[in-house]
């Protein structure tokens, strides 16, 4: 905004120019920059007013300019939901003066005896006295900032500036003293006031950021392929899921699944009449959205389902669906919510050439909207009475973007607590958008990204392009739908190598179940020139049970990243991330750096991945000890393998020999700094 | 904006979101970009619609999608002033359908025949039809964009498709025709629209980005320096300014000079009767802003010397500089336009330690603002009115931003050529919002940018960083304030160095007269640790005669530089820079390619410059030749130079060797690529 003299702009964080909010987690603290700058050389204040949005007041931080007119300050988040801040700035007419008659006596003492510093006192006289007599309650103590002994001590400065006598050096000395700036820099009303558009930031719990997800079918978690698992069976496996490290659970949907046009095996048109269904073909004669399929058991099992995990602390994620069997109860109770075809029938979800004859698409452009709306609404609130606080939402991107903004905005009013993930498997933009609007965590393009090059490139435009403001990537190593060929072909070696990669480079990755056991079984002739990343035998149209012990699971190497995760607050946040030269293409390494939360010592890990699933590499791995900080002398880090126990000393150069048959990579700690 | 359905983001041009105008000259394309998307699969159609302001309504020209929902489209710009530009795109309903069916029966030959494509054939003429019906002229044919026999055959097309009979094939074949997709191409109203922000852009005369400036003291062009030279004896210094290629001639203030306080020689705080003062303190009793000194003759004499100016093709810039002496007509008339000391008198400027007693500053501060801003707009105007388009404004940061956003937006609104430039020697934030708020080129950091660190950083912060769309740099080699030290230092061959950088870095860049003389003598004692940049008897204070033969001018040299400029179209514009990797910190090399003005054929020069003005420097120089396009074989280019005349092969990997003593650098054209 132009003012009259001062300018404030480029304020951080801010998304789009302030259009968006930017993400924090509970307990950051908002750092606050403005450029803020006017014509002349008066001297400038400013201010961060902000507040949480519940609050009625709002607060104020001083910013100070570090350099080149970029101001700073610092304000604590310490509740979820929305805080609001602007920027203030205003002439300091009393500093500026100070300064001015400062730098006019320092370059010449024989100035001070000068007629024309006479002058210039008169002239502090005259401003000192204007600011008092202009401050509102000027009499009236208790209402000002300033204590009634200050405002004497400056009465008699003005006299004296007025009628300095002969010892111009202590007036002088006086008027320029910390006593002086720090009274004016407190009085109102302040001049040439220029104030900000108001920023908001979104604050979330801090899952939103660091979490490890676990993907995993309730129904496959019995002991007999003919029948599905219920909740109260699937309940067993949470220990098993919880100790290996994980901290969200994330079931795929739970509601009665149809059965008109139900998918048999492998994806089959027909369904043999044992054949389970897609737990994405939602609603049945048992209900929609907001029943439980009777085959997982009721209610009232989820809800102990949910106290086991609560105990556990496993958060448990549910996925929102929107989308209906040909059973779902509102295709009659709201045959204008869907798609209809001229001969009047209802039409199926196609992506040609692929079709899904059994799944009615939501139609978002009906007429009866806000209907829709409120009935989507109230399917996430019933979860969240259930103590439902994380949704992961299918597709969300084939849905307007507007109708998220508004969700996720209604339900956060209430629930600030309440975390999304996009599944927006889609363009760049689309995905960005998702971010921008609500959604606390998106799925990525990481399971693509597999070369060195690929990979940092991915990183930097996450942690560097502005995306880190709104964007929280979670790399999921595997999904359902997606068995990436590097899994496909790597075997063992490569699920280590993965894991490591999306547990080390994101703070929120996640593993869909069978990942531990390296299931890598795609649909036959996958492996030819068209990649097919489909599991054979897909869990999806299947109960699948598995021997969670069997021989080369890689569950302790899991639960060795996760704990390091959790022991290092580097590996907890996005942005702390800075790549290393290696010299050799399959070598990638990085370090992160963060201050601990639990004491002044800085947290430093180093990651050194070998990206060949096939062949042993070595590569120097170049550490400029800038990263490191300013505590070092003889240029030497003692570094503790938490993947093998090994301890090494680091410089600046150093060499590394990795065999993806013993380990993917080392995952070091840095315990001194030399 | 978020609508509907469709996202319209990242408007390129644009300047802080579109808060400014970006700047363009005449006969420039706006290549306009957007980020254009939306929810679900529909297709989309876009246009940017434009206009400029005086034109009552805006056309529409295609955008057209690139790649990743990155649209582009241009239209040219003209005639100078201002630009208007919004982004619309909408839902193509039918060739969604189109693509639809085109996709479901190309994946299936065997689908032609199912019954389901009868279904999305009526499903077609479903849309096709209403669509027709929802023309707002529908029957009155002559206010559509689309011709009556084409409708028509549409008409033909929705009856085929509503019973397509047994030969499927030829009914989808014309229902997906570019026929088809071109009628509904057309078709209004659209479904979806979204209509972006009006952008802006302001379009100036070509000499606001390409122009080399020469600055002369019109009274130092004669014979005697007793007697200042009158603007009838400094236009036989015309043909030779002309004749080394300057495009602009640049003249501080041409106003009465005061005399009280007058500055003697070098700034001594007493004139001597015979000193003719400093151009700067404007006004005297022979009148203010608007008055010629009279030692430099009549307002007449200035037309000749204007009329003389132009025809040899030089544009004349004046000095504007809002600042007045003791004796200027304004401090009796306005005394509430100046600073008033306690004791009743006008403040002179000061800066400590430096104090200017023949200056008042003006006080923007004062309660007669809209006068004040008028009076110093009609100054503006009046000189308008003498045949000047070019102001070279002194200062502009001292004075309210604000001040400039409505004095350019004033002036150029009916004078829409008039060109600005700002002498912001000031923190890089105030110069960017000057440029900003709409003075069409700056001053810049280049005299003190010296090492290749330091030009490759500053030029790419000018070229890639966003400035370029708003901020024209003026690569000035020195001023009357400003001798650099490398140029006191350096001599002769830095003085060719120096000008080789600045006039083919920048399209626009400036000497002050003098240095094609290579003076360079400083205030003595300034080669110690406190670097001082004043010209030894500064020509601010004094006459200056001299013999411009004179032996050791670098007069061919300019010459040939500028004729280098004009010849080649790559060296009139700034963003199309790329440096060139170097072996030697000493030699900065870098490539700029553009397409002619004349031809289709590109035009790319390649510039080589030796930094070091006291020793000969070696290089490798790499050019990697995806630099160049497409259009070679055998990695080889013939460059010529167009300094040295010496014609040479380039590959990839280049040796140069430059002594100072003989050139600074090369200049190349490249003849030819194989």
């Amino acid at each position: 905004m132009t003012h009259r003299h001062i300018i404030i702009e480029n304020i951080t964080p801010s998304v789009d120019h302030g259009r968006y909010p930017a993400k924090r987690v509970v307990g950051d603290l908002a750092c606050i920059g403005a450029h803020i700058y006017r014509d002349g050389d008066p001297i400038l204040q400013a201010v961060v007013k902000w507040r949480h949005k519940s609050d009625l007041i709002f607060q104020e931080t001083p910013l100070m300019e570090i350099e080149n007119d970029e101001w700073h300050g610092r304000f604590p988040l310490e509740q979820s939901g929305l805080y609001e801040f602007k920027v203030s700035a205003w002439t300091s007419e009393f500093v500026t003066w100070q300064e001015w008659l400062r730098r006019k006596v320092k370059t010449d003492e024989a100035n001070v005896a000068r007629e024309d510093v006479r002058s210039d006192l008169l002239e502090g006289a005259e401003i000192a006295q204007r600011l008092l007599q202009e401050q509102p309650a000027y009499g009236k103590q208790a209402q000002l900032n300033t204590k009634p002994e200050e405002t004497q001590w400056i009465v008699e400065l003005i006299a004296e500036l007025q009628s300095p006598g002969d010892d111009l050096s202590t007036v002088i000395e006086r008027a320029i003293s910390p006593e002086a700036t720090h009274f004016f820099s407190l009085i109102k009303p302040r001049r040439d006031v220029a104030t900000s558009a108001t920023f908001v930031i979104v604050v979330e719990p801090a899952l939103a950021r660091f979490s490890a997800w676990y993907e995993m079918f309730p129904r496959s978690a019995g002991l007999n392929e003919t029948r599905g698992a219920t909740f109260q069976e699937a309940e067993g496996r949470l220990p098993e899921i919880r100790a290996m490290g994980f901290d969200v659970l994330y079931l795929p949907p739970i509601h009665p699944i149809g059965t008109t046009n139900r998918k048999g095996r492998n994806n089959a048109l027909v369904a043999a009449p044992s054949d389970p269904g897609s737990p994405w073909q939602i609603g049945s004669a048992d209900g929609g959205h907001m029943a439980i399929e009777p085959a997982l058991g009721t209610l009232e099992d989820f809800n102990h389902f949910l106290i086991v995990a609560k105990g556990l602390g496993l958060s448990v994620a549910l996925d929102f669906a929107m989308q209906c069997s040909p059973d779902h109860p509102w295709v009659n109770e709201h045959p204008e919510w869907f798609l209809h075809r001229p001969d009047g029938t209802i039409k199926y979800a196609e992506n040609p050439p692929k079709k899904y004859q059994d799944i009615y698409p939501i139609n978002f452009d009906t007429n009866d909207e806000a209907d829709l709306w409120d009935a989507l609404c109230e399917i996430v609130l019933f979860w969240i009475g259930q103590g439902i606080l994380i949704f992961r939402v299918d597709n969300p991107h084939t849905k307007p973007i507007r109708f998220w903004s508004w969700l996720i905005g209604k339900i956060k009013q209430t629930h600030p607590d309440v975390i999304f993930l996009a599944e927006a498997f889609t363009r760049p933009k689309r995905m960005k958008m998702l971010a921008k609007v609500g959604f606390s965590q998106s799925y990525t393009y990481f399971t693509w990204r597999n070369t060195k090059q690929e990979l940092i490139a991915y990183l930097t435009e996450l942690t560097q392009s502005g995306m880190e403001e709104y964007f929280r990537p979670n790399f999921f190593t595997n999904t359902p739908d997606i068995l990436p060929l590097i899994l496909q072909q790597g075997g063992l070696p490569a699920f280590k190598m993965r894991l490591l990669l999306a547990a080390t480079l994101s703070p929120a990755y996640g593993i869909y179940s069978g990942y531990e056991l390296c299931e890598n079984e795609a649909i036959p002739g996958t492996e030819n020139n068209a990649p097919c990343e489909e599991y054979l035998d897909s869990e999806k149209y299947r109960i699948k049970v598995r021997n969670w012990n069997r021989h080369g699971n890689i569950i302790p190497f899991i639960t060795t990243v996760n704990k390091a995760r959790r022991e290092n607050p580097s590996l907890q946040v996005l942005t702390n991330l800075a790549f290393l030269a290696t010299d050799n293409d399959q070598i990638l390494a990085c370090i992160k750096r963060a201050p601990s939360k639990i004491t002044d010592q800085q947290n430093i890990v180093i990651v050194v991945v070998n990206l060949d699933p096939f062949t042993p590499q070595r590569s120097a791995v170049h550490l400029p000890f800038s990263l490191l900080g300013e505590a070092y002398i003889n240029r030497e880090v003692k570094v503790y393998d938490l993947l093998s126990g090994a301890r090494y000393t680091w410089s600046e150069h150093n060499y590394v020999y990795l065999d993806p048959q013993v380990e993917p990579g080392h995952l070091f700690y840095v315990e001194a700094i030399y």
